[in-house]
């Protein structure tokens, strides 16, 4: 006999258990509770989640998840063609997108220079964004948006070195103690940062 | 513009998000996980869950999930078909198959009586039990594995006076303190019950 008296069940399982951070017990109730549900519903959520595979395209400019050729913002009259914002993940734009502070393009680069990992810079999108820079004669501004770690920051230099010979504007976020952070709470680096970066106070 | 810059994205989100326990942020990051995957990866993780709507039968005998018109209990010839364990939900059976005591077939009642819920003894399969125990003539034992509280002890209640006029033996779990639990952390309630079942120590 198997674990599970029924073998669909039993795949079910498996199935929900390999994504990240379910584990057996939590895919069994998730399988036990997708049972219970009208026949559609089932259906419908597998049908979903089976169009992440088939339907997902990504803009063949930015490397955004776009349901067609173009993703809705490089479609999107309204944006500002003259900042191109270089991210690493797809996630990394929903999460600028949600501050609602940011009206220009992006650049999904899809991963970071990582030896270790063994992703080289020909792995990432850093041709195609070298191509945009060209396409415009370096009349743009380039906002470097990667991470602050030592692969975040090697990317940062490869990418500036390959797109500077063109002229871009490039320009790297801000970073330092978060708005709200107490002194007392915040890590030694970046309070060191902070101090070292200061600027002109503006009352 | 929509919250996703994909709709395909948006509504694999809303669909993962539906689960119980599986927040927005989650969703995203589990949807985020599987775009990242082989798209064979996701189809086969879609079809086992649509399977779960279209594979998915009930035994005919003890309404546990099952493959066929049998479970796989119900058809293994080597489980003891004079002992009929009765619980609530398939999770029940799966729990107690997992410790792996328990060598009787089971009967699955799709719930517990429960007039706040709207749910009456026909929603639940007692009559299926009634004729189970008819069929053999009441030469079989019936084990209420229902919960302690007042609608496992109502339902329980319930089934014993439909099955006692046909003489089969009727018995219940053992409740007490668990096995390796400190008195000091039982519950009241637990606790009181312990002492007033107590029964001769067998060194």
């Amino acid at each position: 006999m198997n674990e599970y008296p029924s073998k669909t069940l039993q795949e079910a399982v498996e199935a929900i258990s390999s994504l990240p951070g379910v584990g057996a017990r939590s895919a069994l109730r998730l399988a036990l509770h997708l049972l219970r549900q009208p026949k559609e519903n089932v259906r419908h959520f597998a049908e979903s989640v089976a169009a992440l595979a088939d339907d997902i395209h990504y803009c063949s400019v930015c490397s955004m998840v776009s349901d067609g050729e173009l993703c809705s913002i490089c479609s999107d009259a309204s944006r500002d063609r003259s900042i191109i914002c270089v991210v690493e993940s797809v996630r990394d734009v929903l999460s600028i997108e949600a501050t609602g502070q940011y009206r220009g393009i992006y650049h999904v680069l899809g991963g970071i220079i990582s030896p270790i990992d063994g992703v080289g810079p020909s792995e990432l999108t850093i041709g195609r964004l070298v191509e945009r820079v060209k396409e415009v004669d370096g009349k743009v501004e380039v906002i470097l948006a990667l991470s602050g770690d030592v692969e975040g920051e090697t990317t940062s230099f490869y990418i500036y070195r390959q797109i500077e010979p063109y002229g871009p504007k490039v320009s790297t976020l801000a970073r330092g103690l978060g708005f709200g952070d107490d002194l007392e709470y915040a890590d030694a680096l970046t309070l060191g940062r902070s101090i070292t970066n200061r600027h002109p106070f503006k009352p």
